[in-house]
């Protein structure tokens, strides 16, 4: 049990290798709103340029984005979320209900989510298995690192 | 329609102003195993000692973790979740559900996480309101900063 222990492998630790900067998120969440241009992404974020530009190609080689192009001279392109990207929807839509809650802004509305048939969203966790709410009560986390 | 806009003020991006980063995360990721000290964080986590010192600080002043003492001579302080951070869990939940799916980690266990009664979780994105699935397809957003 003296050994120092390796950083855990895990697949938050993957993902957020990808995902786990602030612009890759909001980047995101302006594809999400419908805005898929360099232009309009940069404006609605606040990500510098140049930061931008590493995170969109990023996003495109990770394959959670894809180009589409608009316009041919010059080249320009969209970026649309792919299925693993649509897919990073749900974490959105628990930070944005996080965010209301505990880091309201004022003057701004929380994104507004419509649920199909259109009344607001409440997202709430459930596991699939027994249909019961995921809390932090009634869940147990297993280090399979640590030895029996 | 020509002005240019304010980046969205809203409550994902004041979300991810605390926890868009992936040390944060992972750090939050830790307390959940049951990892309380700097040492066992640093461990496995890897984050560098100088970004962890910074990234636990943050974290304490904005309310998500909060310090235990368990030494005092010198004083050694433990970190555990408040209630803001035990509500993110379920975020970790769902990044860790996207990873095993997206990201396989090679020779490296995904959490386990087992739910009450020991089975393992299926995390599942519900709305309260209806009952259904969210899933990309059947959600809108509503872009409140557009003109009508």
């Amino acid at each position: 049990m003296s050994r120092t222990p390796e950083p855990r492998a895990c697949t938050i630790a993957s993902t957020l290798e990808v995902v786990g900067e602030r612009w890759s998120l909001l980047v995101l969440r302006e594809t999400f709103y419908g805005m898929h241009r360099f232009d309009e992404i940069q404006q609605h974020t606040g990500a510098p340029r140049d930061v931008l530009t590493k995170r969109l190609r990023t996003l495109v080689e990770e394959g959670i984005l894809e180009k589409r192009p608009y316009q041919s001279h010059p080249a320009r392109y969209e970026y649309h979320p792919t299925r693993a990207g649509e897919e990073l929807r749900p974490v959105l839509i628990l930070l944005n209900a996080w965010g209301a809650r505990w880091r309201p802004v004022d003057g701004a509305d929380a994104m507004v989510i419509e649920h199909e048939g259109g009344h607001p969203i409440d997202p709430v966790l459930r596991c699939a298995a027994c249909g019961k709410e995921i809390a932090h009560r009634n869940i147990s986390v297993l280090d399979t690192t640590r030895a029996a």
